[in-house]
């Protein structure tokens, strides 16, 4: 008995999406889905009840920060993550080997794992593959992810294939180190930066190992998007049909859009609730900065087509008036209007793609949004 | 018509405790009560849907800091402030009196008002008893405050007698200026410091206007407890029985008992909401500073004999993780249990006057919560 299991409902007549349901200890996930992200064992701003009322099916969160704070011992002895924080749907815990990365001069790689120095205290760590699935396994999450090397852009050819080579043997280990198959599926990750030989070489190695999903990192990392639109136009494909596919780190609306027709079912991403707490929205229109000055007297919603609590309840102008002031509820109205934003988009594509009219759709979204001028 | 009118429901058969009912334009206040604060335009961290679940029925508002931002006159071109902040219950305003004298070096009070500068940007402004009443109509409060002086303590007998008088010749400025009697109803407040014949004095001068209510103003200004204890014992039953009497500035347990067994009916305090935010919290077993390393790995509630939704769904390790990391849910949960516990503490006051059982229950309650060892 796997821990998840992907069901595909309907492929796309028109592109490469794909409609799916991700069967989990947790519940069902209607994909393609946003998970929105709760580093530290909340999503910012939000309680659980107000997550599942703006339509979240499932929330990502970041085994770097728990292993420091509170440390994964705590979280498993309060009987794990889902308990912990009060999340009883399926959550979704990264490896992470992406944080330990980013520390850049704190932190060194060898074939054994990363020695790291804490961004909190400074005090020293060392994550290995076995590590990384140890922390995962306390924190007891639904979906947990290999431990993986993701390259900067632009890195050379060689660079990138030692490191995927690697990356390859980590996930081996990681499979090997994995305790608890049946309650929480380990998703494998394909790197292989900007080259296609590469993907393949990364894809075909850790689809050999048979992991019950993928997903595709090493994206979104600083490149053009045309590029990242290229990676994912033959790396997708390599995936096998009948397993769930996660692009890592992405959540913009014209991503989300392109990752989907590209046959991606599972995005993540923190700009959305980050923005929202520095007084920017995403509105049918695009970007809005609620904190401006033109802002002060608009007694209009932040997205009139918006029918959130933050739209349905109260002005710009009032929004405003709490970020000047500092208040909390800013910070609040802001993300539950982001979040629900990306999370009605989400449906509107599964409704899309039921229909076969996401192409059409994300033309008309293009226009209103502003990217096609 | 009057905008508000109190009913008198029973009178205690121990003490000058009593059970009423405050007619509001926006609804009935079951009374005593107590009021949350919600200096900005949002009580701090919370919703209005999230206030009324925890039994809030009226709030309070500052009208310095919304004089100062956004401006008396953007709410009510908002529409008010019921509107403005999406509060459809009663409100009341201060008159932006104790603040401005506050402020210290930066004001100067003259028989026509106070000039003082902005704590935001150091502007110059000024305020009398007609510019107070012409910002609380602007901002639409059910009650609205006179503009009075509160003297420091301790001051000498001179200084309050000049101050007082001074008060009610600005009550009656406020009276006069005041345009909508019919849906705001101004409350006189009775001043004299510590002095028995100087709130009598204070006590009479106002009566003599003929207010819908009664304030006492110049309590809990760092005297001894038992000094307040005394002017309330003198002060409270000057005031007509047929208004309601609301306490300034009062909010901790033994201060909510000893002014309900006194005869007030309406109390605030910023201090639950300001102590949550700092990660204290109140508990029927007394104060509990959920910040501190001993509740690390406590997997209990923060009052396990309180049922708030912090209390049902979280533990205090959670709780004190969210506040170590930073994290808004931190100051959300601690802020609904304080208010929480406020608010089912006074309805515990009400039912408790109502079976005559009040100086009980108080006895009960100081035990429990360590007011006596
Ligand atoms: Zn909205
Ligand atoms: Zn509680």
């Amino acid at each position: 008995m796997m821990a998840v299991k992907y069901e595909l409902i309907k492929k796309s007549n028109e592109c490469n999406a794909r409609l799916g349901r991700l069967h989990t200890p947790h519940g069902i996930v209607e994909t393609p889905i946003f998970m929105p992200v709760g580093t530290k064992a909340t999503v910012k701003t939000m309680t659980p009840e107000e997550l599942k009322e703006i339509g979240a099916q499932i929330i990502l969160s970041n085994t770097y920060h728990l292993y420091l704070r509170p440390g994964h011992d705590l979280v498993e002895e309060a009987g794990g993550l889902h308990k912990f924080m009060n999340w009883d749907k399926p959550i979704l815990t990264d490896s992470g080997g992406f944080q330990v990365f980013s520390l850049g001069d704190l932190r060194k790689i060898t074939e054994e794992g990363v020695e790291f120095r804490s961004h909190l205290d400074g005090s020293k760590h060392f994550i290995s593959p076995e590590k990384s699935i140890e922390i995962q396994n306390s924190l007891g999450a639904d979906i947990i992810m290999a431990f993986d090397e993701c390259p900067p852009y632009p890195s050379d050819r060689d660079y990138v294939k030692k490191s995927l080579e690697r990356t390859t043997r980590w996930a081996k280990r990681c499979k090997d180190a994995h305790k608890n198959p049946e309650t929480q599926a380990l998703f494998g990750i394909v790197q292989g930066g900007m080259y296609k030989d590469l993907r393949e070489q990364s894809a075909k190695e850790i689809i050999d190992l048979d992991f019950p999903g993928y997903a595709i990192g090493g994206l979104s990392v600083g490149e053009p998007k045309e590029i990242m639109y290229e990676v994912l136009d033959y790396t997708a494909p390599l995936l096998p049909e009948d397993k769930p596919r996660y692009l890592m780190g992405v959540g913009s609306p014209n991503y989300l859009f392109e990752g989907v027709i590209r046959g991606i079912d599972m995005f993540d991403c923190v700009l959305p609730t980050r923005i929202a707490r520095n007084g920017t929205v995403l509105t049918s229109h695009g970007r809005l900065v609620v904190r401006n000055a033109e802002y002060a007297r608009d007694f209009s919603p932040l997205d009139p087509e918006c029918d959130c609590y933050a739209c349905k309840n109260y002005t710009r102008a009032y929004i405003r008036h709490l970020f000047k002031a500092n208040e909390i509820l800013a910070a609040r109205l802001a993300t539950i209007h982001n979040l629900y934003f990306l999370l009605k988009l989400m449906e509107n594509i599964r409704k899309a793609i039921k229909e076969d009219r996401l192409l059409e759709y994300r033309e008309e979204f293009y226009k209103k949004y502003g990217y096609i001028k």
